[in-house]
């Protein structure tokens, strides 16, 4: 049987994952027909590592060019994260020849295009199954799978932190604050877990799913986005009232005049499928022309499934298969001059919560500025007590579809009014694909 | 761009479909880094397709042999259906060395050992993604993405004709006989359903999947298989009381002894995602030993779909990596002597419902055969009157989890005690996985 050399950069959770789901199979993945040789494990950690039984018979160095430098290794396996070593890791292997499997979605976000021609000058290529969805197998089906399709729309729950929180929110009742703390607790969040519940991570693996989807070049700090560390539970309680569930959506939608991409907090309707994904769980719902929707569902990250989707890449590049589909399909080279749509174009429903003070005529100020505006009201609803808020109580209004530019100049007319307290306000969009 | 010559063996719902799609896509599907050709297309109704302006510079014949003899041809795709002049096409183009792409689900699920093994012999591949699940993409998904897994189950919603009988009988409560009608009204079944209907269609697609997943070589007449024909209205009220939805499901499991494969209408659990797939849909649920639950959902038959599953194997293969892989990979040709489980050694719970005549004493007879067979008692409840049915009332009991064989003695017994009609009994297995 074929043997491949494998040098993993990176021995962290995923790292150790994949080592010990290569052991566990004797070297050769059950349904691979081809084995893998780990040859070197490079990490800054040597001291425990030595001591750790799976290193038995791997190089262990703190040397990155080691691997690179061995004509013997094949595959470089890039799991250190960040940008800069990663990327310098990355573009070393590629110039030396060897095909590069990799679980770094915040570099890819960046530099993918850059990486990807790198890759067809060397005649070599790039697997990043594992940089979205963790062990969902989304990038393998939106390039194998759905190749006579036209995307209409690509849109998901790919981040397992904030959806953890947010059903913790939803099912217990708990503030943001105490969903942070216990997603941390559970290993679920990082210590500083900015990058996850300000929406970056979505936005990372949006920029990756929309190259695929749409073919367009796009970095993620230009994708609209927006996280979920400012929602409050009552917004959820109304949501739920009103027939949705609070998810943070990256989407993807193909409109007459460019791309759509943005990431947020999305009320959903409860009949959606996506409204059930709960808990760490990802799911990504793909729509097109022919096939209609598909959606993939399963563990968006963790130790082994990450491992798992690292694994699926290295098999086909050690069959030597992997590297053809890279190098021939479009969506790794001909990127086109897509139009991303600038954000507030699209048009929606919204959900909006006031503060109002509780007397005669509020209600009518508020619908006389919508009507300015073109808002049309679905329904408005009032649940609380005056005389908890000092005198304001929450207000909800659902709308018709209105354009966001309309709709947030309207909600400034509105917080501006003295009998709203706009500082309390909030305003969240419906997501109806 | 490389150019693959295609051929159409059987040009009806999804040939059509696939002839739209590549025609949609001017030949060079969208995402494939490919051009597909279609040189012939045969079919037995000429007349008709001739006046087609799809088949203009298509040769159109019924010789099936025609493109079989022609060099030119790369790929012969099989959509006559059937076993008999489906397998022959087959075998005659992969012995004059062409690549095969077929949905037949029967005649894999018949031959596919036989038929891998017949292509290997000539160096040629078979594709086949678009028989289990239409446009979802489990075949490829089993194939190259969870390669270092155990797969310790897969089970799905693999028919959607009777998931739409299904569906309808649970949202509007009507018989199967009305629903049977609707689904042939609106397209979903055939004039003669039995294939659907009885289950052998899913226990075909479980044939195939269990092959990918544990690598037995099962023909789908060894698979115990119950179909949706005799299910009445009250079960799905009744499971819907006690909080269970009723779906046809396949199942494969993998069990210490052996392999665990049935198709049976099931009691799933409203939490369950599986639960909430409606109407035509389908879903497949694997669960690997690294990667955890993985779901896939979506269309599982129609032109279009079935059309996109065809067309990314035929991609793949014109391509030239999918030969590769498919010669390679130990899932087409070492196929273990592994044993299918008996039916009747699972343990599960399960739901039966009896018909008792309204007297005191009944329930303490029932009670102690059940006690007889070590058969204990989740739940038991009494909704009928008993004026309506004659002096008899329905009474249903939810079981702990016990052996099949024992449920069955018991319920022998049962349906032989004077107080109860034993024709009338009905009994339902729960599944959870």
């Amino acid at each position: 049987m074929e043997k491949c050399n494998v040098a993993i950069c990176g021995c962290g959770t995923v790292g150790g994952g994949l080592l010990q789901l290569i052991r566990r199979n004797n070297g050769i993945p059950q349904n691979a027909g081809v084995g893998i040789n780990i040859t070197h494990v490079v990490d800054v950690r040597l001291d425990e590592l030595e001591k750790d039984p799976l290193m038995e018979g791997i190089i262990l160095t703190s040397d990155l060019n080691q691997p690179i430098n061995d004509p013997e290794v094949d595959i470089i396996v890039e799991l250190i994260g960040g940008i800069e070593t990663a990327g310098e890791v990355i573009e070393n292997a590629l110039e030396a020849g060897k095909d590069v499997v990799t679980a770094n979605k915040a570099l890819l976000a960046e530099r993918a295009d850059e990486l990807f021609q790198l890759a067809r000058q060397h005649n070599v290529s790039i697997g990043f199954e594992a940089s979205v969805g963790g062990g969902i197998p989304i990038i393998a089906a939106m390039r194998d799978s759905f190749v006579g399709e036209t995307i209409n729309s690509i849109f998901g729950i790919v981040n397992g932190t904030c959806n953890y929180i947010l059903t913790q929110m939803t099912q217990e009742g708990i503030s943001y604050e105490d969903g942070i703390a216990e997603a941390q607790e559970k290993g679920y969040a990082e210590a500083d877990p900015t990058l996850d519940v300000e929406g970056h991570d979505s936005a990372h693996k949006l920029a990756i799913l929309a190259r695929m989807a749409f073919g367009i070049n796009v970095k993620a700090k230009d994708i609209y986005c927006e996280g979920i560390s400012d929602l409050a539970p009552i917004d959820i309680i109304y949501a739920d009232s009103l027939g949705y569930r609070l998810k943070l959506l990256a989407i993807g939608a193909k409109k007459k005049d460019g791309i759509e991409l943005q990431v947020h907090p999305a009320l959903l309707d409860k009949s959606h499928p996506l409204s059930d994904v709960n808990g760490s769980v990802n799911a990504v719902c793909v729509h097109g022309e022919a096939v209609g929707e598909v959606t993939l569902t399963g563990l968006g990250a963790g130790a082994e499934p990450t491992a798992s989707a690292v694994l699926s890449d290295i098999c086909r590049i050690a069959r030597k298969t992997y590297q053809k589909d890279f190098l021939q399909l479009p969506m790794f080279s001909n990127v086109q001059d897509i139009r991303l749509l600038p954000q507030g174009t699209a048009t929606m429903k919204y959900y909006f919560r006031l503060s109002c003070l509780d007397t005669a005529g509020v209600l009518a100020r508020v619908a006389g500025v919508l009507g300015k505006h073109n808002i049309s009201i679905a329904s408005c609803i009032q649940k609380g007590e005056a005389h908890q808020q000092h005198g304001h109580v929450p207000v909800v209004f659902m709308t018709h579809k209105v354009k966001e530019k309309n709709m947030l100049k309207a909600l400034k007319e509105i917080n501006e009014l003295e009998c709203i307290r706009g500082g309390e306000s909030r305003m969240l969009r419906v997501t109806e694909i």
